[in-house]
């Protein structure tokens, strides 16, 4: 692409960025699925994204230097009440995905509110205290015998039902999109690979 | 579970699978996605799924013996003429999942009707004749600066779409089910494991 209309169209990009929708990993670990997550947030406007994780998890995971990254940025967090607070007091809404007595159907739920989707670990899921501080649980309705999904696909249903919403309220059209300094660093990133 | 209420676990799962709705694989071959495929479709009551695979490929991908095949079934095809003509004979509309020119948006499709979805391979997509042969060409938005989704992200999403329909449509209520053999084969598998 010319530099001209790529720098066009980095700029229209991150200019309909969804700064207030975001997804919190909790210990998500398998290469493909963090790899999976990213590419879909960054295809609905997500641009932060959050995620808890071990050294160990972090390393075999190879995520910072697998190339995933170049488009969003992904925050690591210490722990989850840490992350949980830092996200509630930018005025989101904590939805863990998870199946339990109270969970309601994504579809439910109000994603043009400001948003974060916590996102369990493979095997074992989501941890008690996510759910603990969580405003609300989500599932994504299942009629058949496997008990769930992976999770880069559970998130990306949702994401896409989030995505629906907003274009919808016309929220691409009018979001605040990133702030001028990432702006700069992507656009000159961008247009000198 | 007792066996009485595995029993009649599956036996409901099974009368409710959308027996009209299906997947065609073009050479998916990693074998995470085509364990997330097939999860996904069993989540949403698709039974039958389609497969074209090189030899080789399919013996990569480890398919049929890594235990992701038990609740539904995945049917290998020799190529894409004959699989999309089976497909076709039997009523189906074949939807090709690509970013062309006369590519709409997936939420423009009626799944309601007999619908094959067909899916491209990780790093090629969909080919030519399988563009050819479609009967409409769909795309999942983007909005980001990468170009496509994981393949079974793509997929899922667009089932999910097909899943909402249908249950309004109280299609998962009134549905025809598996054939009776299949009914006695699981459930006969399902309950002796
Ligand atoms: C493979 S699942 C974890 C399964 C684990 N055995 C459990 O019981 O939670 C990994 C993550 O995917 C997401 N997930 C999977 N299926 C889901 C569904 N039907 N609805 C919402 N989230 C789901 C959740 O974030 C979950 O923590
Ligand atoms: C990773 S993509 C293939 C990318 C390939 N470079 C191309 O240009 O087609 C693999 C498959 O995922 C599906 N897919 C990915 N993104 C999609 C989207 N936005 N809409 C519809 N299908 C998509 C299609 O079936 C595609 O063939």
């Amino acid at each position: 692409m010319a530099t001209d209309a790529r720098f066009e169209r980095i700029n229209s990009v991150l200019d309909c960025r969804q700064m207030d929708l975001t997804v919190l990993m909790e210990h998500v670990n398998k290469p493909h699925n963090l790899s999976a997550i990213v590419r879909t947030a960054d295809a609905v406007g997500v641009h932060d994204l959050h995620a808890i994780w071990e050294d160990s998890e972090l390393e075999r995971s190879n995520f910072y230097s697998s190339g995933s990254n170049n488009w969003t940025r992904v925050h690591r967090q210490p722990d989850v009440d840490t992350a949980v607070n830092q996200l509630k007091q930018s005025g989101m809404q904590i939805l863990a995905t998870h199946l339990s007595d109270t969970a309601i159907d994504f579809r439910d739920v109000d994603y043009t509110k400001p948003t974060a989707i916590v996102l369990g670990t493979e095997r074992f899921g989501i941890s008690e205290r996510a759910l603990e501080l969580a405003d609300q649980h989500i599932v994504v309705p299942m009629m058949g015998m496997v008990q769930s999904l992976n999770v880069s696909v559970a998130s990306a249903i949702i994401l896409y039902e989030a995505q629906r919403q907003r274009a919808l309220a016309g929220m691409y059209e009018a979001s605040q999109g990133v702030e001028p300094e990432e702006k700069q660093r992507l656009l000159f990133e961008g247009c000198h690979e």
